[in-house]
């Protein structure tokens, strides 16, 4: 058995989900078509997006527009919110600058079409809350800011950035981007006032192909979202294209068995990550931890031996961590979280992301460590 | 077991896809890590865009971007086109008047950003070539016609009408949304020229929740697209997100079987065709036939009874058909394919459409024509 410690690249479908998932499959017509097979393929819809919404505390009259992926969603989000507005003057979205590779290439995208793009800086893993709220202006439309960083693991405060930003402009739409973080800490939306939600399934044990973005009622009442996909009118009208029936059934599936199971695996990935960190201290690995963090994302300086290295001498014996997000680490370039975590270029190229989710145990851990000490001690001459 | 005659909107995921679902979720590394699991999944996806591309006789140095459905595809061909241009200068795209929602829509949002959108007509399931040939102007990116028409089940002459385009202007990019001809009639792109060809998997015995773009090698090499969702740069960097890579496995697998057996398919469905069409006269519903047509679509005018109605009808003893187009059918209205078959909007809304796949038996086809039989002794006297 594998010690699979990519979870923050991906998770393996859970049994609830994997069940969900057969089921649904014979429950094959199309969604939309109007005959009693078709109305229960809608019926499992309807009670998927009925699930996922009760697991991030939404109200039942808010929207879910269940997507192909996160990066779908953030699409959604940024693409949808700057083409709703009804002139074609342009406007301001704001982003930090470590945002996943799909907020911020999709703002970078807005930006080449003349929309206006600022960038609030993070540091040590904190927004820089004065510095955004001198960034807006009256027609910023949209703050993006992601819960939990993909490569840092830094938490920001979501609740108090957007109450500061609905003070600031009750206009502007707040959206945060919260794949890394469902199901692994909270993201309650009746607490933190969000308009937009990112969410993706297989990060929290559902299958690959689905995401989702919640959204406010009262973006969808005052038409300040637009889709990305037209066409059939599936989604509210936001999201055309037929569902992913047997996917969404599973993604609600992990949301549910994941919510009741929350505290639980919380606690247990909590106690692992410590007796992580502590194993990496111990054998001259330095733990990157910013100050508010969550516990499933350890990044992890390697003395003087380049991460990509490290990730094959522990691939070849079962153990998987990744270098950098699994999203980029085709693309090397020098990580901008890590950067505004106050990395070196050097550093950053030396660190490994150890990612967990409530199936790793601690013989698991144990045996990334052993295979992390014996790494240092056969790769450290090699680079030097 | 029922009668399922919905197949253009959906078809059940065939054993071979089932199989290679089954299997695939087993692989479930993120195919962007590095490690030896996530190679393990970039090789499946690799494999499975090898077997994609061999079934429609691409090039294997083509290119087939993954999408999550038909319609993203379509979004791909249309919004990728029309922002791959260096200028912002807009430019002129063409689609047909009997595009499906997702080529019609996404046209009409283009036409709200700036960009000129040009409707050419068709007349009896036929495009006006004359008509298209004048509408192309020296600015014109893009033209996007259909292979075979969701609605009316009409075969428009890719080969011919990309040739024309092709004559008229070399420059000008050739789109077709073969989403109802893939696996139903050839659509062999070394053939036909076009540049690039929308598929889904649902509508071949895939999975629900994938699709795909063919892009030709030179419309990549000239960077004549731009991809719709940003991020991570998977997908050659025209499709970001993590890659549906169990999803694909089975649509690459529904694609296979579907070439291998694509020849006794396509007799058998000719044949059931057959018998449902000439049993559709002798009970009084009016098969509404282009000249040039696929076998697997049957569109046919009741005589005086709403199409929704005897749907539900037919739903009732477990016969399925659909009234219109499954992605449309919830938002109704006239037809446009339907009113330039010249229907009147009366006898469009009469129409039902009984659409065909492999797996239909003559079993199904005499319950099917009982099933209307009894409909229409039934229901005519109501609708009076």
């Amino acid at each position: 058995m594998a010690s699979y410690f990519d979870n923050a690249a991906t998770t393996r479908l859970c049994d609830a989900a994997a069940a969900a998932f057969s089921s649904a499959l014979n429950i094959y017509a199309n969604p939309s078509s109007l005959h009693s097979a078709g109305l229960e393929a809608e019926k499992l819809v309807t009670s998927s997006r009925k699930a996922v919404l009760k697991a991030i505390g939404a109200a039942q009259s808010d929207s879910l527009v269940f997507t192909g992926c996160g990066t779908e969603s953030n699409a959604l989000a940024l693409f949808g919110t700057a083409y709703a507005k009804k002139t074609n003057a342009g406007g301001t979205v704001i982003i930090s600058d470590s945002e996943h590779p799909s907020v911020y290439s999709a703002a970078e995208e807005l930006g080449r079409r003349g929309f206006t793009v600022k960038t609030v800086p993070t540091r040590d893993g904190e927004i820089d809350l004065e510095k955004l709220l001198s960034l807006m202006t009256d027609d910023t439309f949209l703050v993006s800011i992601m819960t939990v960083n993909n490569e840092t693991g830094a938490l920001y405060d979501i609740p108090a950035l957007c109450r500061a930003v609905k003070e600031r402009s009750p206009r502007t739409l707040f959206h945060t981007d919260a794949t890394q973080a469902f199901m692994k800490c909270p993201v309650d939306v009746s607490k933190s006032g969000v308009d937009m939600m990112t969410l993706s399934a297989h990060k929290i044990g559902g299958p690959k192909g689905v995401g989702a973005l919640f959204v406010r009622d009262r973006v969808v009442r005052s038409h300040s979202l637009s889709p990305v996909l037209y066409g059939g009118g599936q989604e509210g009208g936001l999201r055309s294209g037929t569902e992913n029936t047997a996917g969404i059934a599973a993604f609600a599936a992990a949301a549910s068995y994941g919510a009741e199971h929350f505290d639980a695996d919380v606690e247990k990935v909590i106690k692992l990550s410590a007796m992580i960190t502590e194993g990496l201290v111990r054998i001259g690995i330095k733990p990157v931890l910013p100050a508010s963090r969550v516990p499933h994302i350890i990044p992890a300086v390697l003395p003087g031996i380049r991460s990509e290295i490290m990730l094959h001498y522990l691939s070849s014996s079962g153990v998987f961590v990744s270098s950098g997000s699994a999203c980029s680490s085709h693309h090397p370039g020098i990580s901008r979280p890590m950067t505004a975590m106050g990395l070196s270029a050097r550093e950053a190229d030396c660190t490994i992301r150890i990612s967990l989710f409530r199936e790793n145990t601690e013989e698991d851990a144990e045996k990334l460590l052993a295979g992390l000490e014996s790494g240092v001690k056969n790769l450290i001459k090699q680079y030097k």
